[in-house]
């Protein structure tokens, strides 16, 4: 009744506090969280009307393949519907990647600070996590392609990346799969790709046709805002995404999901406006960052990593009091950094009042 | 870039024909799907009620170990929460188990005639399936335990079986409970447990605390009307659920899922009135089946898989083309039977309506 080796002891991932424990625990009413990198703008509210047309299926198993939702994905990124895999989130499909191409003893490159899901993926599957450091928040391509051995199945690239926020450029990520041996899968996780205003963030879509060994991984979770109901997906060449239905759950994607998803991609306005309002509110607190010379990583997606310069935790307990909640960087690699999601302006302002004061406190702390 | 070698030429699940796509091909209105053993009186109505309360939280991750939905779980069914781990449906608890538990080179005994996914998921791991033949439509215990060896990691029984609808019952099972030597999980599938009248049928909640190598899977899915949104749960002693939280995707179970469960669970009036509802419908069809002398296996869940003499798929088209979708018999095994889900009283006419033209036809056909 042993589980198999490889899991013993693998720690189980520890997600953003939930709204309602902190609620609870503090027993305070107004409680914002801008830990999870969620969309403080909500969803388009197409969503609810299309979930209630959906009411009369619910006892329904949905479309396995999310046929209808492929199809509206096709049209929209002029892809090959063969060319796309649904998942229960794109988390599902980073597991799916692992479960098909890791065997034991073989090897997954990525980034040493990054979103945590690959190594832990590949631990499972009994593979070595090779992790490069980041070079000032950037994944460094150079040495990661250094590190690529004949072990070497798949090459994660968080693109931004998670919890840095930092993004490869085109010329870098090109270069690299030019360099890239055949055997080697590039999975790019573009899970803020909607929220990259940089012009020098790879069209990671034209890149399919040219570099048949590519998987890009996209989501609704983020600036869809659909969360809640766990749908990503994966492009990559048809040939790779067969493999992947070979391990895909029949019904993984449930059907509200996919109703939902649908009625999110047609609503470019929204999405349009969210970008533009992260924008303004990336800006509203970097200009505070500056003048308390605190320094952060350049954000091209919906989140910050600062450094407080004071012990994350101090830092996270301090705004949690104030009732907002953010990641401590400590669990990141950060040990005196935050990561706060960028929210509403509103939001922007209850954060930012919360630390001025505890930057105000600690130069009072000073000797 | 090859994929792992245990999923080469590994098939995919074929789920039962979808609706919509009957429709589209036979350019049908009024098509009835009694191919997925879903719930054909819909779901609680306060399910719906439910569902709009969560839309504000749609942005919003769900939370990952389900407390409110384990903690309403464990009152009704008084086992430990820490002793319940929630799936996004039972599918994936079968997958977590699977992924945790088996390595390349061990073993697994099931029943040759089962839900298709016990295997799949063995294979996927490298490990081996031991196929153990049912005796009359029912497991095999005895024969199952003479397949165990040093190597056997997990016993899986289904109960109700799927696609017979046969039981094992309690004697037959804690016989089993007693022999098996301890390094074998025993996972019993309940997905159909609400359905059962039968006194025999084990209380495997009940047995969960005298054999802590014990799962027991159960299903939103089926009486509950929410294989929609996707999800099931799993009984185990909680060193077990520990082991799975390793494995299991952090936010696998979405919110509207955990939300609807909960509503489903409260409303014990709907399950018992759609099981009073499923033992008749029973008996209105085997009534007809026995005067067309047509062999079906005694059916304990909302199924019955019948023998209609000639080939399944010939069966299958044939109501197929009069707008009624039946499971063909062909893959689960049974190369003449056709597995048909208990429906509505005005479903269950029209199917027998139709098999009976598919019976008289037949006679007229003989030389």
């Amino acid at each position: 009744m042993k589980p198999k080796a490889a899991i013993r002891g693998l720690p189980v991932y520890e997600p953003g506090k939930p709204l309602e424990e902190v609620k609870r625990e503090l027993g305070l009413e107004e409680v914002i969280k801008l830990a999870s990198n969620e969309n403080p703008f909500g969803c388009s509210p197409r969503v609810m009307e299309s979930l209630t047309t959906e009411f009369s299926s619910l006892p329904l198993y949905p479309e396995g393949t999310a046929p209808e939702l492929r199809r509206a994905l096709s049209e929209r990124l002029k892809v090959d519907p063969e060319g796309i895999i649904l998942g229960n989130g794109s988390d599902e499909i980073i597991q799916m990647i692992s479960r098909a191409y890791l065997e034991a003893g073989d090897e997954a490159v990525m980034a040493d600070k990054t979103f945590p899901r690959y190594k832990t993926q590949a631990l499972i599957e009994g593979a070595r996590p090779v992790e490069v450091p980041l070079r000032d928040g950037v994944h460094d391509l150079s040495g990661m392609l250094r590190e690529v051995t004949p072990r070497t199945k798949i090459l994660w690239i968080c693109n931004p990346n998670n919890p840095t926020g930092t993004i490869v450029d085109k010329a870098s990520l090109t270069g690299l799969l030019e360099e890239l041996p055949d055997h080697v899968l590039v999975v790019i996780d573009e899970a803020y790709a909607e929220y990259v205003t940089d012009p020098a963030y790879p069209d990671s879509a034209r890149l399919l046709e040219k570099y048949p060994r590519l998987i890009v991984l996209r989501t609704f979770s983020k600036i869809h805002g659909l969360a809640s109901l766990r749908v990503g997906y994966g492009l990559a060449h048809p040939e790779i995404v067969r493999e992947l239905h070979r391990v895909r759950e029949p019904f993984n994607v449930n059907r509200l999901a996919q109703r939902a998803a649908l009625a999110a991609l047609e609503d470019e306005a929204f999405v349009r406006e969210c970008r533009e309002q992260n924008r303004r509110g990336i800006e509203q607190i970097c200009r505070r960052l500056e003048e308390w010379n605190l320094f952060y990583y350049p954000a091209h997606g919906n989140f910050i990593l600062l450094d407080t310069g004071r012990p994350s935790d101090e830092a996270f307990q301090f705004l949690l009091r104030r009732g907002v909640i953010v990641r401590s960087g400590k669990a990141l690699g950060y040990p005196t950094f935050i990561r706060v999601t960028v929210g509403t302006p509103e939001q922007n302002r209850r954060f930012l009042d919360a630390l001025g004061e505890f930057v105000a406190r600690g130069e009072a702390d000073q000797p």
